[in-house]
């Protein structure tokens, strides 16, 4: 019973985790198609964007084999997001605000899980929440890199932001009252709550000049 | 006797790799001159070319320092191309067609040995079908990046294609007949067989739009 | 007694590597602010500018988690490094002249740092020269890689080729004669001097063509 109910925040952790990696891999075939690239091009811009964040955490951190290689559900789930994107390309197109809703949970599941992993590592809380951002940004700033376009995060976003400000509620939560799943969903609530909020009210970082 | 046999196809495959990683190297200092980069640009781009997507592979799967670390024969031979493709530039331009089955016997070489290295750590085969792709095919990417181009193998091209197919043709093989020199003579003709026909025939996979 | 002076180069040497991340950190705020980055953009390219290179060298070599994740005060000094570029940007601006010594003492000790780490690793001198130069060169390569600029040091530069001199001369001094502080003064000043001197009377390499 009890070992049902730890095991749980872990499972919807892991359901989040691949719905974010789906919804990420489609957004990279939205950008793969206005560059015109082929199908594998467009392929290798999916895979980049939906795992890119996460594999550069392991590399940095020294998790290898990178996390992906040893579970290749997220494999299939990235051909899937691929084939379905060409089949239903239309459709999918109507559900850009759905798609913006499941990016936005995925964003801050990738930030929550790269967090915990680097924690896990036995690395500071500083470097943990500088991961965990990267673990949920960076498959956006390899995809911009590829597709030589300048990242849009480095010029008009809350995105990282979120991120950053999520991860922190994480560490903040755990340090007064030491309950993973509260934990966890402050601070998926934080990074959705300041990413809608930003999007609908304009917010933006000050410009560098 | 026995040994000398066994050991043949390895050195084959040395000989190959080291043949694939010259002609890399100089297809870098190719596109370097285009760019009109100065020896050092050149040289980085010679290297990157002929040695990254190796290096990216090694880096995935944690075989750190990664392989040309612990041979120098690649460091020579790769700083040979730069001065010989420097001192034959002329000559080196007219032998085109001659660089291109180099080439493609590269990426063939390329793909093997990447894909026996991510099994002989462990890893599925799916995984080590990535894999071996990634050895062959991006340190053109890596290259394309850095010269500020969109990846040439994005937009129109076969040959990663190629490369997945015949470690495909490799990995089925090996479950038919578990002979390493058989299914690796098969997997590089595969590849080179693809890649030849489609340059000859125009093949293209679909656009994504 | 013995112990202060043979603890002293590595102090000093630390203490460099600290002045030179900051100056770097400097200089890849500048370079955001020409491309109008946003703060977190900017605060990216900051810290990439910084310690790009180190990190591409500790993957590399398999020195993970990388360097900077067991000193804090890399971090905190980049941060730094940001807040101040942001709150007297006219006056740094000013300071050209003496960012650009700063950031020639900057480049002399990463290749050097970057050496001496590669040879702890038990990798051969040619390896550990090629590092040492990554270590000192990559963090720019990848700022302006990420900025969607072809990286300058390929065009015109005579400031890679200053790291491999003075890693060389390191390198040989140490053949010669086995004292660690005399042969970083050598490669250090080395380097400062041809870098120097390759501004003062506009040395280059040739161009590819």
């Amino acid at each position: 019973m009890l070992s049902d109910f730890t095991l749980k925040p872990e499972i919807i952790l892991y359901v989040l985790d691949l719905t974010g990696t789906f919804v990420f891999a489609i957004s990279g075939m939205i950008t793969a198609a206005q560059k015109k690239f082929d199908l594998f091009g467009a392929t290798v811009i999916a895979f980049v964007t939906a795992i890119g964040g996460g594999t550069l955490r392991d590399v940095l951190i020294g998790s290898q084999p990178v996390g992906w290689m040893n579970d290749l559900t997220y494999i299939y789930l990235i051909i899937s997001a691929v084939a379905i994107t060409l089949l239903f390309k239309s459709y999918i197109m109507r559900l850009r605000k759905t798609l913006f809703l499941f990016d936005t949970i995925g964003i801050a599941v990738f930030t929550i899980l790269g967090l915990q992993k680097t924690l896990g590592y036995g690395l500071s809380p500083v470097i943990a929440l500088l991961m965990g951002t990267i673990s949920a940004v960076f498959g956006g700033v390899i995809r911009d890199t590829l597709t030589n376009e300048i990242p849009l995060i480095f010029r008009e976003e809350i995105y990282a932001t979120a991120c950053l400000f999520g991860g922190l509620m994480y560490l903040m939560s755990q340090m007064l009252i030491p309950s993973g799943p509260l934990s966890i969903l402050i601070a998926v609530l934080s990074i959705i709550g300041v990413r809608i909020a930003a999007v609908k009210f304009h917010w933006s970082l000050p410009k560098i000049q």
